[in-house]
């Protein structure tokens, strides 16, 4: 019998549901599996809620105090889907009682904080591994490997946009993610977040950045009493230029206001061989351009990443048979437990803390940019 | 707590693991579930396959003889995914031993053995259904509410076309697929039946068809001895004309042979006041057409079905995160526990036998009609 | 000086107009031309507007008895783009005085007079030519090109589809395309012989035919008195099923009610180690897919005719400078004239009258084969 | 008759022939024209070329002194498609010759030149055009009118990308295009001014500019000794975050190392209610997203703007039948004609030299801001 490896929630709503759907599949898909995740325990502050999640999903027992999860023998893996201001603080005391840690994006409120945790994890000898599941889309697998490999020659060009538009009904409440106190900024963090991780894992490092911040809208109903407005104090949408020191020029963007665009996490790449595109919408899919072969057919090429060629893709159904957004968080939890059960690196596929540090550098120099007016170079 | 509901699966491969998938999600999804589905018992022909199954998809127990499924007290839902020579039988002999039964596309060997199996459901107290699963797909149940709510009017023309290339190889060997003994038919079973299905599911009833079926290889490696040649004895293709008794024309297709094309089940439907066009390696999507507003922006729209208002997402994730291919199994198998539990119809939006029945009468004439050269006209 | 090529035009409006812009400007690309059109005369049977349109396109004078274009000592080539009746007549009184010949497609009214044409052709010195202008679109001399040099192997589907939407209103009058003693069929004619010169030029001749017919609305507002109504002689749409000689099976359909299409020549080709799918109403791409090269990168790509090593290209203007409906024409003068003047064949490439005369072949087979119910089987 | 007016052409090469083109169709499609032009003259420095020019697009003759132009007594319109540098000198000699002057983009070699220009087309009776041609496009005239008309809303993004890839190759030589003193700058005049003109266009006057700008390859062959090397003196690349008064803001981007990219000018605009996205290599479409109807049915529209409810369309072909690049200057010279002959503004559609002086204030900007590594906050 495979072994098993028992697995602790932090959070039961979005990510926690996102990343309890992950461990109870992924022996479902990955055969054999490294080890067998158990759900064990899982932490949420509404008791009633978390009782029904606990059942729903398969967890054994339930909790409404996160300490209980850290201080549990029958947890191996802690996984925190706790806002971003609870990263820190339980990821850190997770790591010293000696457990695995699944940590969502960003690490840290700012590269201070995820400093301290990547030196945490550094002296323990527990994985610690950030929650960027869009390294586990297939198509951006494929994508960093065409880059990596050279076949785009050396490159010019990064464009990463990430649009979605949730924010445009002025009477959207002012829900947690537009108080600067507990999300530390708007889509720079939430969104932006993500396609400067895609950067680094493609591309490499920046080494500087200029950015425009820009509020739409500057009071909102609140959440559990809407006859009364309060200040939106995030960002609404950012807009920057950045330089690689790899040579490469781009651009990011990242707002809430783009009506039309719903997941719209889109990035392009042009090199001197040839280029790629990529657009979370169809995640299944990427755009490739290569100059090779007779010119008279060079064209963007639309590759269904659905084949069993194409990473983890043997594992789950036949040809033409799409992944869905979920099944990037099967992956991502079989290579934690992959590289926990046989000792392996986290890096480069998996985000490391030292990622997450990285990460949250260009985030703090995008708010200090767009603060000041001025570029800001990158020194990590 | 919620009531819990015994699965019973039988085969562990493609829709056995599809299915068994499907169950084990069900209520992480569709939260208050109307029941919980406990994973019970499996079967397979292959005992260490089916034990490495069990544990895998999380079934407590395993078997390799199908009728310790079928008496299996603990055991309320069937769940068919044997080959096609073996739905009839067993099939029959589930529902007279009381249990709820879930079958695989196409229901009979043909329509003789269809109307046998449906003749039994209706003697029966249980639900019956068949698992045309792209029913449960977001987008057709969308492409249907605007044929059915009569939003595009009278409709003049559907084109359906069911595309794979797995078989252009010629080495590829002589799989039970390729055998009529064991698969009735080629593409027009294994495919044609999804997008014949669709159309009697959005359409309506075919009153004609006319077919031309088509060998491009005749013979083919044995899978166990790649030395030696086998003769294919189904069609590798065809093509069909058919009329609709609602009065629209159309083309159906299907074919294994269609180079690029990984699974493309391609529907086109064109109406007095609209059109819609539907592919699923772009399940999440719906194409639209529709002659309202300033004519100037008139256009082809497309829909991403991922968002709140549409069939089920609200189950699901935020706008824009897509669904896989086997998110469609869940819907379908929540709507086969919720007709259980809530005593509904399996119909309209579930596949009955009888739709199962209707679905193998075309498959029927689709060859006679090939086979004869002649139109064939419709009569259930 | 180059030499200048006498043009007589008859008929002024669309394909008088798409024709008259194409001699004029063939000089302005076509650089040196092998000769420079000179517009010669206009006819046709209203004055004031036939007076308009010559000093609008540049005709030197105009005329309303057509003979008169073709005694006419300045004028070296007929373009006979008379409606589908006056095509043998004028066509053969134009040879049989010595004029090159370039006549709007159907050939004929139906395959009998369409061969007279031809052996006139054949019996004259001048040449011939049909105006099948989508062969002269740079991505379908790209398509046919693939097929020809074997690139996409052995062909096994053709499926084409010509759709438009202008027959949607009930309301619309009952023009001389809905009138069998003028047009002689509907889409059948009108869009299905484009589709099948495509499939001839591309692919080459088809075996046998099943076709079915539809009227969706039979009586319609007369042009002139919208009061009354009038019958509706032609068919509004048909489909077919094809059997190419060369192996391949297809379907063939055209309607002129499909809402959202507005221009949709659309023909698809899945062989051995390819695809191509080509759609007018995008003229200037092509989507191509291939088996060469690493696996993981396949994809339909979209081949941008745009680039000096396509077809014609280099004669207009720099990389992704898009081409015009109406600059078909202006390739396919072109083509005639340094035909004439070159003293080439007409085809591969352009049309000739014995294309012509197949393709009215395969049009009555469609007409019959719908009208009796029955494959027909193709007999040159 | 209609009246004729006479058109002095300076230039044969690219924008020349698409000039010359442009003139000579205008009474083909705009019926009755304003005026029928008349080809005076053309200038060129190649005497041979010039003289074949002149035959093949029709001018009666031709010269290579562009004085002789300005001084014709038969032209009235002066048409300056030269070089960048000899835009400023020529154009104001013509005005103060009394022609009306259509002149190429950039208006100036910088805002000094440009005001220059504009102010002596102010004193001056005739009428002075920038030959934006992109402003012609039906579809950018489409977008316009949904921004301009509020069917948008408040418009929160405007991200604009104009990328080629012709200098990819190394050892592409030094053409003009990459000499400081001829062009003035790279990408930013070249294509730059074009997305900055669409952004006024459509949206209106930008505020401030932050640029980065960058060279790939530092040294090239010489055009006429490809033995030798000869240094590359204007950038290869820009990108750009820009704020605009109205409120929005957004990004700029052009490069001509974008592999795969043909001719891509792309915009995309984000409203409040709903957004749009253009690209020129499908320059006969427009996107467009709009928050209307049932909400189940929302998605990006893909408008073909090739209806005669579109802007200047019905002057050509029926539904779906495309135009050309080349087209957006048939529209460009009615456009002028039209104003010299029924004395009509010039703007806001068609560009004023107003609006090329303010164009060529955010190229200088563009610099100084790259230059300098600082945001340029703008004053007209």
């Amino acid at each position: 019998m495979t072994d098993k490896i028992g697995v602790g929630m932090l959070g039961y709503s979005f990510m926690g549901r996102a990343h309890s759907y992950a461990f109870k599949n992924m022996p479902h898909f990955f055969s054999p599996p490294p080890a067998i995740p158990e759900l064990v325990s899982i932490y949420g502050r509404n008791v009633s809620n978390v009782k029904l999640a606990a059942e729903n999903y398969g967890f054994r027992r339930f909790t409404t105090d996160w300490r209980n999860i850290i201080s549990d023998g029958d947890v191996h893996i802690v996984d925190n889907c706790l806002p971003n201001y609870m990263h820190h603080k339980v990821s850190i005391e997770a790591i010293e009682h000696g457990k695995h840690v699944l940590c969502e994006k960003p690490l840290g409120m700012n590269a201070a904080e995820a400093k301290e945790m990547w030196e945490t994890a550094k002296k323990g000898k527990v994985k610690a591994m950030v929650a960027f599941n869009y390294r586990f889309v297939p198509a951006v697998i494929l994508a960093r490997e065409l880059v990596k490999t050279g076949k785009l020659g050396r490159i010019y060009h990064f464009r990463a946009r990430y649009l979605q538009q949730w924010l445009i009904d002025p009477n959207f409440p002012l829900v947690w993610r537009l108080d600067k106190d507990k999300a530390g900024t708007g889509p720079i963090g939430d969104l932006g977040s993500h396609i400067i991780d895609l950067a680094h894992f493609i591309l490499g490092d920046i080494r500087s950045v200029y950015a425009v911040i820009k509020n739409f809208i500057d009071e909102r109903p609140l959440p559990y009493n809407s006859t009364k407005m309060g200040k939106v104090t995030v960002e609404d949408a950012f807009v920057a230029v950045v330089e690689f020191y790899q040579g490469a020029i781009g651009t990011l963007e990242a707002s809430r206001f783009a009506t039309g665009r719903m997941n719209y996490n889109n990035f392009e790449i042009n090199g001197e061989n040839g280029s790629i595109e990529f657009n979370l919408e169809r995640m299944n899919e990427l755009k490739y351009f290569i100059k090779e072969g007779d010119e008279k057919t060079h064209g963007w090429s639309n590759i269904l990443v659905t084949e069993k060629v194409h990473p983890y893709i043997a594992k789950y159904w036949p040809s033409g048979h799409i992944l869905g957004w979920d099944h990037t968080f099967i992956n991502e939890v079989y290579h934690l437990i992959d590289a926990i059960v046989d000792e392996k690196d986290i890096g480069p596929l998996g985000a490391t803390f030292e990622d997450g540090y990285r990460n949250n550098v260009i985030l703090d120099a995008l708010v200090e940019s767009a603060t000041e007016g001025k570029k800001v170079n990158i020194h990590y």
